[in-house]
């Protein structure tokens, strides 16, 4: 009756990337990941995404040697290998976007990719979506937010994309208005700790103004200080959804939260397991961003859905750059979770290239809809793949370094958190 | 695709319970369940068990009625659909001995034995072992904890049982010899409140002398004031291995928590998500007693045992008396819990009839082996089902009223809360 694990295929893969400004810097022209496909005695093949940095791939290829010969049902056992494959082995968060990455942190975020693949195998063998392993779908179609960047009209010495030049209110609200008429999104994000606060204020109340009824977040990557927090979240008083990590540290978090009206929300200072407890005791965030990719998959991200609502948290969905096998785990997720009542976050638009066969999630009135048929629901498109596996191996990049680049373009740039 | 639930069958039953004592009264001449079959369009059907009482009953049917027509893979509709049908319905605790009963926890109570009838026919639609559906299992047996009672020879009126009587240390010990050397547990538990606190000290050392390797708990179901608590927690330092309700409420509890040497368990105070909080801010307990009967399920259990590992609290197993159903649903959830790191409790070996075909659960070196086959792994014996039914009508007992029986036994009994 067992189903083992007869090998896994890791394959690193590059796709295009708009010049995105964040608080650290700025996208590099591709943003890599590794595609991984478990393979079974029963010759049915899961699929899983995760990141590609060298020091994540050279985890992965350990933890991927130790689960073969599992069976595919059998994940508490597969959690404890990784465990113990990755003893004592933390990872680094190279581009500075989510957080402290803690020991247990990263054994989860190593496992992740492995489960979901396993459950694309199980869902397959059952004739099962992966959301039925979840307890069952809640909703038909997952909502999702339009997220907007600060961004250059192209890379240096690269061709413009579709999405020209937003350094400014009326680029964002271009940018807003191209992204909800293609994808229909009902809520806004804007990603922020580019700009001083006053320009990123204005560029709130300018998408206030030109979409009145949708509800807007703001993310700043933490890089203001607890007084300049303070002083936004009062300028905005009203009209965000919720603010997204405006400064560093869940003590910073909670002083910060002790003062402005709206719900703060994270992706930083609360990015695995260990900072739940004392996250609580401060009472220092009220949105939890989840993300399967660092919370170890999709019933250990059930878990923390579980948490949210057993502690009074709301739960929200984050994203990195991805491709179609982690939409389709984020929507299966999303879907059978029934506390996750805001818009997910995705990147989505912002790329142009993909590794599944097309045509199974697309965005109508900014939802996707929950795919039905077995596992995941999404295939490899084999040329595809390579293409990008080519792609990654000619691009050069092996690290994200969003602050590398910058200063590679622009010497003078200094990281500095809190910047304001 | 879609298996739908085509009817529900609720079987109220009663069986033989010996005359044991507690901080409320007596078990009386019979306890009663209820078995719960889930059937579905396939023609599988799923086997649950709760309890009996008159008002759940009634609860029971609403909700039985109302997930008619679900598919068995759509648990999380189902809980919604429990919530709606019992909305502001709160269930009381008419036995004492479990705590607060919210409304959110008489959900998690009513939902409960449809959730596991579900999995079992999930488990036999896959052709895997229910506890495959919680993350594969840990371990191949799970470990038991003799479940020793003070109690009398015989029922009122009734032939005496084969255990003998036991009101102090010497019949503690004997009961305990007699359970290790028949079932082979290898920790042991009294059930305490009966007498004064010395006596009980007494027995817990007279079990210390005669098992020097055995952990021990003591479980006094709050009969004590936080100073009763405080000073039998002195006099058992080195001797418990968790000190299980000394006194009632979570504020008692922290109070308890702060001054003795051992952790405080808990089936009382923290009994639904609700508690869970308020117990975590107040650091109230050390470990929680989990029970799929009134956490939800063994899914909602999970959830419970991540959130006790999250929060870095211990896991352990509370039972009420049960029939072979609910062990085998407490076996594949232990089994797939990694974290519950202690012996369970059972009240098994006090039972001499059931509803289950025997052979599938059986005691070795007080550990049941997991069943690996399809679904929880046992089957109803259907004359044995109809002949305890028989026996629920006709006993008598429609509440369990431990506290009404000793007061028709004894008259001046009276019920007091702390005791001591
Ligand atoms: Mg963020
Ligand atoms: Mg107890």
């Amino acid at each position: 009756m067992s189903v083992p694990i007869t090998g896994v295929t890791l394959t690193p893969v590059a796709f295009a990337d708009p010049a995105l400004l964040n608080a650290v810097g700025v996208h590099e022209p591709y943003a890599i990941r590794t595609i991984i496909e478990v393979h079974t005695a029963d010759g049915v093949t899961g699929l899983g995404e995760t990141y590609a940095d060298t020091g994540h791939l050279d985890r992965l290829r350990a933890v991927a040697d130790a689960i073969v010969g599992h069976d595919v049902f059998a994940l508490n056992a597969m959690f404890a290998t990784a465990k113990r494959v990755l003893s004592g082995n933390t990872g680094a968060d190279g581009h500075g976007l989510t957080g402290m990455i803690t020991t247990s942190g990263t054994v989860d975020r190593v496992y992740s990719p492995f489960e979901v693949a396993c459950l694309d195998v199980q869902g397959k063998l059952l004739g099962r979506p992966v959301s039925d392993l979840l307890g069952g779908a809640v909703r038909e179609a997952v909502p999702f937010s339009a997220y907007l960047f600060y961004k250059w009209a192209a890379h240096p010495g690269f061709e413009p994309d579709s999405w020209g030049e937003a350094l400014d209110p009326a680029g964002i609200v271009a940018q807003a208005r191209k992204m909800v008429d293609e994808y229909g999104f009902t809520a806004l994000k804007l990603k922020g700790g580019v700009f001083p606060p006053d320009e990123e204020i204005a560029a709130i109340h300018a998408l206030r103004a030109e979409f009145p009824d949708l509800p807007l977040r703001l993310d700043p990557n933490a890089a203001w200080t607890v007084e300049t927090s303070i002083k936004v979240g009062a300028e905005l008083d009203g009209v965000l959804e919720y603010l997204e990590d405006p400064t560093l540290g869940i003590e910073g978090m909670a002083e910060v939260a002790r003062a402005v009206p709206m719900p703060l929300a994270t992706n930083m200072c609360v990015v695995s397991f260990d900072h739940l407890k004392p996250s609580v005791l401060q009472d220092a965030v009220g949105v939890i961003l989840s993300d399967h990719h660092y919370w170890g998959g999709l019933r250990r991200s059930a878990l923390l859905s579980g948490i949210c609502e057993t502690f009074g948290m709301g739960l929200s969905m984050h994203s990195n750059s991805h491709l179609g096998i982690s939409l389709a785990a984020m929507v299966h997720l999303a879907a059978a979770t029934p506390n996750l009542t805001y818009a997910c976050d995705t990147h989505w638009p912002w790329k142009s290239e993909d590794v599944i066969e097309p045509g199974v999630l697309s965005f109508v009135d900014g939802s996707v809809r929950v795919p039905t048929t077995p596992g995941l629901g999404v295939e490899l498109d084999r040329d595809a793949l390579a293409g990008l596996h080519e792609q990654y191996l000619s691009c050069g990049i092996r690290d994200r370094d969003d602050t590398g680049y910058m200063r590679r373009i622009d010497p003078s740039y200094e990281l500095r958190k809190p910047r304001w």
